[in-house]
């Protein structure tokens, strides 16, 4: 592990998700960066409204709120059996994953939780299956203490996916500083910051690292429409840190790199295809083709959670197609003429072959990326952890 | 000249500029499309603001204002002969050309007012000595007489550029229209449309035509951040005439073309130097970079007042910066960080080789550009009016 003194594993001065005297907490993103409010859903249904209008986002943030929501469904499940908590969970899973498409992690965070709780309904049964057995009763083995049991499990659960993910930013900032060269200009999009997640990020955590180790940087955000996530959300936590950061529109992209003024591009991920295929943040897409054209390097930072190894290439990943008034007002205001047609996909897709790596938990990951992903979802972590002075 | 039925040489609904009961009218660009509200600026220094704030914008549009900005400053001269009306032109002149930097039809209508009135001095002097000469009188020949037959050649030399650029966005769409195929899909960037000009526009003139000729289109118009002319004006122009458009964020041009539903781009131009590189409004350049890599042809639409043949490359062409605040804050209200940086250039320069072909209205020029342009700025107007029928 690397030493604690330049690392990223420490408290953020935010939290974005956290978990305190028995509540989810959650900064409500779509106030920052004027108000600071903090919600506690207390309902599955509070997650998901969360979740859909972008209260909380950011693919791992979206990951562990939709795990503390699948817990808090059975906190409200009137479950008497295991079996029947088993069925509840089903049916609230099958209600988390609609709230967005896109973001692999909702449903990996959902997954993982599932088989948690299977696996320990299991485990239940048998213990029951062998304590009645001896007993010889013919009660049903699940009881109330399976399901309180049950409870505690994807608790548990979801409170170890919260701190790994800490650990996980940790490691993509560790891994992606080794990128990062003292006075370059790097461009980012959208915000996969520490509200995109629990710990420092995935593409900004490389830049808190390098800055915290006194390795000057110029941060270049995109605004990100419509919902301008980078104006809000990068420009404020790097200047919370006293990150040198410049904030542009979208459509400045082009000249800022073709003035030379920045050297690397840095954007997070929603879903990785397992050919290397990314779904990104409406806008990524565009950036790839100038990073391309003016010879820049493209880096997608992602923990392995992001990377969706059964879907092919990125024509199997789901794009959310989102309400035009999030492009036709602005704060409630109308910007554009009433009745106007709106295309807003909230993502698209870079071809693999417009990545130049990817910053994972596990390392960077280079060409050809098929094999790449695939040796780094089976590697373990965190063993694998960079020599943070290398 | 083509026949009348289908050409744009026509009133359009609503006059960017015009001279009414002895007064300039403008409307009010910032106000749009909610407020409908005409100015009648009635000091050079209404006109400077007005084009400084964009209330009037668009290159061709700029150039006009100017030219009745300057009539208003000789209106408003207390110089009482010919030389001293010259001079305060050149001050009012030099005054009107700090309003904006970049779009070069201001500097362009300028000097074609300031020379007018030179030939027109000098025609007045030469037949005042004559007359004085005759009469043996000592006195200076310049007079009132003068001063008021100057005031009116600038007067009726604005009137005659705005005419000419309702000819020439007319040519503009009638060359333009040869390049387009039912069913395309064409993108658009800002507002080169009706409202940047006196007449019809110089990118949307070939839309309008298209649309008046039976000739469906898809129309995409990026919103154009900060100050959204696409959302807010071309929007509305092809609203007004029935045309199909489709608003996106500036960000999801890329995922427009990697889907195949644009065709073409076509986007109007601020300065166009001697070698083809084009000034226009920022995110043009990311727009030629996307259109190259997916194919697709880049068309710059514009009148030959915007060419700059004294500038050879775009090298030399001031891009102006404007303030922060058009980024930061929206209808007033903040949307980033207080005391973030910004950098917002209005504009920024396509490469000559990243255009397919101008369209202006001596015809389509394809590369190489530099003697293309050459030749252009020399042919009359308007004998050169293709056949629209072919």
């Amino acid at each position: 592990m690397p030493d604690t003194d330049d690392t990223l594993d420490i408290i953020k001065p935010i939290d974005t998700i956290a978990w305190k005297d028995g509540h989810v907490e959650l900064i409500d993103q779509t106030r920052l960066p004027h108000e600071t409010v903090y919600l506690k859903p207390e309902s599955i249904e509070e997650i998901w409204t969360a979740i859909r209008t972008l209260q909380v986002r950011g693919a791992p943030a979206i990951g562990i709120a939709a795990a503390f929501g699948l817990y808090l469904a059975a906190l409200s499940s009137k479950a008497e059996s295991v079996a029947e908590l088993l069925a509840d969970l089903d049916k609230a899973a099958a209600y988390l994953r609609t709230a967005r498409p896109t973001a692999v992690n909702l449903f990996w965070a959902l997954e993982r939780l599932q088989q948690k709780a299977a696996s320990k309904a299991a485990e239940i049964k048998a213990a029951a299956a062998g304590k009645y057995a001896t007993a010889r009763q013919e009660k049903e083995p699940e009881d109330s203490g399976g399901v309180t049991a049950l409870r505690q499990v994807l608790l548990d659960e979801a409170l170890a996916m919260m701190n790994e993910d800490i650990a996980v930013c940790a490691a993509i900032g560790a891994h992606g500083v080794t990128l990062l060269r003292p006075d370059m200009g790097v461009l980012t999009h959208c915000n996969a910051g520490g509200l995109a997640t629990a710990g420092w990020g995935t593409a900004l955590a490389p830049l808190f690292l390098a800055h915290r180790r006194g390795l000057p940087l110029k941060v270049y955000a995109c605004e990100t429409r419509p919902l301008l996530q980078g104006a809000r959300l990068t420009t404020w936590e790097l200047m919370q840190e006293g990150i040198d950061v410049t904030l542009i529109c979208d459509n400045m992209a082009g000249v800022v790199m073709q003035k030379k003024m920045v050297h690397a591009v840095i954007v997070g991920a929603d879903r990785v295809a397992a050919n290397g295929d990314t779904a990104n943040k409406i806008g990524t897409y565009s950036l790839a083709v100038l990073a391309r054209q003016h010879g820049l390097p493209f880096y997608v930072a992602v923990p392995r959670s992001t990377l969706d190894l059964d879907t092919p290439t990125g024509a199997g990943i789901t794009i959310e197609e989102r309400p035009g008034a999030e492009v036709t007002s602005f704060l409630g205001r109308p910007v554009a003429p009433p009745g106007v047609k709106v295309y807003n996909p909230a993502f698209d897709v870079t071809p693999a072959d417009l990545i130049t790596a990817f910053i994972t938990e596990v390392g960077v990951l280079y060409p050809p990326f098929a094999p790449a992903l695939q040796a780094a979802a089976a590697k373990p972590f965190p063993p694998y952890m960079p020599n943070p002075s290398g």
